[in-house]
C-alpha cells in the first residue's frame, strides 16, 4: 500500500473546481452583492433528513475532498469570464472585480457548519454537497456490505466501471474502503488516496490465448533461487497428467489456450499466481488447469495465492473447489494447498452476499462493483445545505411543507453516551448553550416523540470539530485508514438494535429545550 | 450559450487519466510482456447487451471523452513508479522501460471497436468502459425523459449535487444535454462542455432577507434607459396595495423578508426576474410579493421572466398561478404577464413528469435532478468490453454461463432501412464481408429468433465509424450540439412501438450467416 500522497498538482486535479456549481449560486452571489451584503456574516448547515437504504444510521463522509476544495477555493479569469458570458450583459464589472478576489479566507467550518461572508459560503453550497453527498451514500453501502459480510472475509470494490465517470469511480473507490472493505481494483484510487489496490486477471487474459504461443522464455528459477531453472509449461502438461488421473478426467478436456494463458501469467508472477476458472469450464478446465500450474510452481517452491470464480453458483461451486484442494493437497504432499484464497464476484448484492458469508461457506474474497458503487437500493442521499443564521440572527425556512422546514439558529451538537461507551443518543442545542455534563440529567426532546425524555449521560461527546477557521486548517486531517478505522470504531460502539439492516430501531436525535422553544417562536411568529 | 472549448488544460483535467484503470489491467499487461504478446495485434469490442430501462433503445454516448483520453493515454514517471510500488518487487524493470513508451498511436477505433497492440488495448479496458457505460446510460434516461415530457417543455437537468462526485456531476450534465434536456444548473458543464447553463436562486437567499435591510441603491432606471431612476422598493409597496386588493388578501399577509429578496434580486436581475415562490406560502406570500415585484419592474418597462415552485402539487399550483397571472394581467395591462414561463422542480421522476406534461399542464420549465442523474430505475449499465480477436484469429469466450458468451471476430455493423427511413434492423456480419445493399435481398438471424429472416433493405447505413486511426483522429468529433441533434434525429425515425417506454417490442439486431457459422463452429470446437 502506498502512501497518500497529496502534492499541489494532485490536489487541483483531484479537488472540484469552483465553477463545479450550479449557475443560481452565481446569479445569488450577484443578489447578494447588489444588495450589499455580500460580506454579511452567515451560516449555513449541512445535513441529511434520513438514513440510507432504510437504515438507522450513516457515515457521515467527505470531509478531506471539501477541506482541499475550501482551502483551493478561488476564481480564475477563465471563470470569472465565464461567469460574465452567462450572466446579464449589464452586470456590474465591480461584480466580477469582486469575485475575482473571493476566497475562504473568511470561512469557518466545523464539519459541517459552515460559517463566513454571505456571498461566500453561498457560493460553496453545490460543491459541498456533491463532495459528501455520495461519499457518504457509499460509506454507509460499504458500512452495511461489511456487516453482512462479517468481519473476516476480505470484501474488494471492483466497480470503477460502473461509476458516474472518472471521478465517480475514484470518489466510490476511496469511500468505499472507507466504509469498510479492504481494498479496490481502481489503481488512481491506490495512487491518489492511498487506497490498497488488488487485481490479476480477466477473461480476456485467457481467450488471448491458443496455447500454439511459444513464450520466449519458459524457463522459471526455483523460488529460493537456487537450483537449475526449468521449463514451467513442460512441467505443467506432467502435472497436469496426475491431476487427471486424480480427478477422473481425460487429459484432452482442459482448454490448452486457458492453461497457456495460467502459464504466462504464472511465468509473470511466480509468487502471485491466481487462476480465473470459468473462461471455459470450471470443472472440466479451469480447476485441473489451476491445479497443474499451482503444483508445477508448488514442485519449485513457489505457492499459488488463490482462484477465482465469476459467474455461476459462487458458493456451491467454492466448497466443491476447497473439497478438491483438501483431497490434492494430500493425494500431493502441498498442505499449504488447502487453505489457498478462494475468490468470487459476477453482480454480488446484498442478498448474494448473505449467502456467500454464511456460516461454512469456503469464500475467502468478495468482489463487489455495481452493487456498492451505484447504490441501487437508493442511489443518492438528500443532503441539503441549509441557511440557519445571518448576521448573528436565527434563520428558518417556514414553507408549508413541514418535511423541508429547517432547524434555525447556530448550532452544536453531542452525543451522549451510557456507562458501557455505547451511544443513548445526540442533541442538538443552540452554540450558546451550556454542552451536556457527564453524570447530570438533562432534559431533551427527542424529534418525533410527542414529550420529553430525561437523561443522565455517563460520558458526553461533542460531534462537531472545527477543521477550518478563517481558511486554516486547525488541526492535520486524519488519513484515510484513520478515518476508516474510527468508522468502524463508532459502528462497533453502535447497539445491533440500531445496526440492524431492515426495520431498526431508529436513533434518537433530540432538541434542546433552548432550540425547540425557538423554533416554536419562529413557527409562531410565522417570520424569522 | 458559450462556444465548447477544449484546451490542452482543461483536457487534462476532464479526461480521465491512464491509471483509473482496474489492477489486473497492469497485472495483465505484466503477463503479455512476459510471454512475448505484448505487441501483437489485437481487437476488442466494447458493448452492452440489453437496453437500460426495460427499454428497447439506448444511446450509445461517450465517444468524445474517449478519444480525448486516448490521445493523451501515456503514463507518467509518477504513474510507471506507482504501478512498480503494487507489482512484485522482482518484476523486470524492462516491462516498466516498456510501459514509459506506451501510448495509443497504433490504436485504432471505430466506436467501439479498439483494434491495436494487445498489451495497450487491454489497458484500456476500464477507462472507456467508465466513460461510455454511464454517458450512455444517462442519454438515454434523458432521452426516456424527453419522450415522456414531449418537445416543448424545456427541461433542465440540476442533479450535480446528487452525483457520484465532482466528475461524476460533470458526465450527467453534459450527456443528460445530449440526450435531449435543454440545459443544466452546472456551470462547469457551461464553461467545459458548452451545455446551455440555468440558474435564479434558492430559499437561502430569500431566508438571509428579513426585510430591514437596506439596499445600498434602490434606484432603479427604466428599461430604455430613458427617464428619471425611481425607487423600487417604494414601487413595489404601492404595486402590493393593488395586488392584495385584487386578490383579496391582506397587506400584512406576504413576508416582507422574502419581498425584499425579490426586490434585491430584481436590481440585480431587472431583466430576468425571476421569483421562488414558496418559502413561505405560495398564495400568502410568494404569489403576492411576485405579483409586487413583477409589476413595478413592468411598469419600468422590464418584463419578469417567471416563477419557480418547489413544493406542494406542482400541478395545481401550476393552473392556479396561470389563472392570476391571466387576471393580473388583464387588471393592470400587462398582456407579457399572462404567459410567462412556471417552472418546477422537487424530485421529479418519470411518473410526475407524465403528469407536469399532460395536456393543458401550464407549467414550461421543468427542473429534474436526482432521477435523471442517479437513474434509479437502473442505476447502471452493463457495458462489457471483450476480445474479439487476436493475430487476425476469432476469439470468442465460452463460458457455461450462456449470457456471458461472445460474439467472435472483427465485425462490421449495418442500419437496414425502410424505404420511409425508419429502421427495419440492424445487422453484425464478419468485416470481411461485402455490406449489405440496398434494394437487395438478404438472409439474416435476429438474436432470439429460430429462424432467419429474408429483408430487403431500402437503404443500408454502417454503424460504425472510424475515429482514430492509428492515433490520430480521422475526422473533427462533431461538437456536442451536433451530437444532441443526430440523437433526436435518430430517435426520430425509431417506430413508436420501440420508443415505448414501457414492454416496448424489441428491437431486432441479426447475425450474418457467416457470422453465425462461425459462432456455430467454435461452439462445436469447443476451442477458440
Amino acid at each position: 500500500m502506498a502512501a497518500e500522497q497529496d502534492p499541489e498538482a494532485l490536489e487541483a486535479l483531484a479537488a472540484a473546481r469552483p465553477l463545479l456549481t450550479d449557475l443560481y449560486q452565481a446569479t445569488m452571489a450577484l443578489g447578494y452583492w447588489r444588495a450589499g451584503r455580500a460580506r454579511e456574516q452567515a451560516e449555513f448547515e449541512l445535513f441529511f433528513r434520513g438514513c440510507p437504504f432504510g437504515g438507522a444510521f450513516a457515515l457521515a463522509a467527505g470531509l478531506r475532498d471539501c477541506v482541499r476544495f475550501l482551502r483551493a477555493f478561488r476564481l480564475r479569469d477563465a471563470d470569472v469570464q465565464f461567469l460574465a458570458s452567462v450572466l446579464p450583459p449589464d452586470t456590474d464589472p465591480a461584480f466580477f472585480e469582486y469575485l475575482r478576489a473571493v476566497d475562504c479566507s473568511d470561512v469557518t467550518v466545523p464539519l459541517l457548519q459552515v460559517g463566513g461572508p454571505l456571498l461566500v459560503v453561498q457560493l460553496l453550497e453545490t460543491p459541498l454537497l456533491c463532495l459528501v453527498s455520495y461519499a457518504s451514500l457509499i460509506a454507509t453501502n460499504a458500512a452495511r456490505l461489511r456487516l453482512i459480510a462479517g468481519p473476516k472475509k476480505r470484501l474488494l470494490e471492483m466497480g470503477l466501471r460502473r461509476a458516474q465517470g472518472p471521478d465517480g469511480g475514484l470518489t466510490a473507490s476511496t469511500y468505499s474502503y472507507l466504509g469498510g472493505f479492504d481494498g479496490s481494483s481502481n489503481v488512481l484510487a491506490g495512487q491518489l488516496r492511498g487506497v490498497p489496490v488488488a487485481g490479476t486477471l480477466a477473461h480476456s487474459f485467457i481467450t488471448s490465448f491458443l496455447g500454439t504461443e511459444v513464450p520466449p522464455d519458459p524457463m522459471l528459477a526455483p523460488a529460493a533461487g537456487q537450483g537449475p531453472r526449468v521449463d514451467l509449461a513442460a512441467r505443467v502438461e506432467a502435472w497436469l497428467d496426475r491431476v487427471c488421473a486424480h480427478l477422473g478426467r481425460g487429459v484432452q478436456e482442459p482448454h490448452r489456450g486457458e492453461r497457456a494463458a495460467f502459464v504466462a501469467y504464472a511465468l509473470a508472477f511466480p509468487r502471485a499466481f491466481q487462476g480465473l476458472l470459468d473462461t471455459y469450464s470450471v470443472q472440466r478446465s479451469g480447476l485441473p488447469n489451476f491445479l497443474a500450474v499451482a503444483l508445477a510452481l508448488g514442485e519449485l517452491g513457489y505457492r499459488a495465492v488463490g482462484v477465482r470464480l465469476d459467474s455461476g453458483d459462487l458458493l456451491q461451486q467454492a466448497q466443491e473447489i476447497r473439497r478438491v484442494f483438501r483431497t490434492i493437497s494430500g493425494q500431493f504432499q502441498m498442505p499449504w494447498l488447502e487453505s489457498i484464497s478462494i475468490a468470487v464476484s459476477n453482480n454480488i448484492g446484498e442478498e448474494e452476499l448473505a449467502r456467500l458469508a454464511q456460516e461454512g461457506s469456503e469464500v475467502n474474497v468478495i468482489g463487489i462493483g455495481t452493487s456498492v458503487v451505484t447504490c441501487p437500493r437508493q442511489p443518492s442521499l438528500g443532503c441539503v445545505y441549509k441557511l440557519v443564521s445571518v448576521g448573528g440572527q436565527p434563520r428558518m425556512k417556514l414553507t408549508e411543507d413541514p418535511e423541508k422546514q429547517t432547524l434555525p439558529g447556530s448550532k452544536a451538537a453531542f452525543r451522549l453516551l451510557r456507562a458501557d461507551g455505547s451511544p443513548l443518543l445526540d442533541v442538538l442545542q443552540l452554540a450558546e448553550e451550556q454542552p451536556p455534563q457527564a453524570g447530570r440529567e438533562l432534559r431533551v426532546w427527542p424529534r418525533g416523540a410527542q414529550e420529553a425524555w430525561t437523561v443522565k449521560p455517563a460520558r458526553v461527546e461533542p460531534l462537531l470539530r472545527l477543521w477550518v477557521q478563517r481558511g486554516q486548517l486547525c488541526e492535520p486531517l486524519p488519513s484515510l485508514a484513520e478515518s476508516r478505522a474510527f468508522a468502524q470504531l463508532s459502528l462497533s460502539h453502535l447497539s445491533p438494535d440500531h445496526k440492524r439492516l431492515e426495520q431498526p430501531a431508529p436513533y434518537p436525535v433530540a432538541l434542546s429545550d433552548k432550540l425547540r422553544a425557538l423554533v416554536a417562536s419562529l413557527l409562531a411568529g410565522g417570520s424569522s
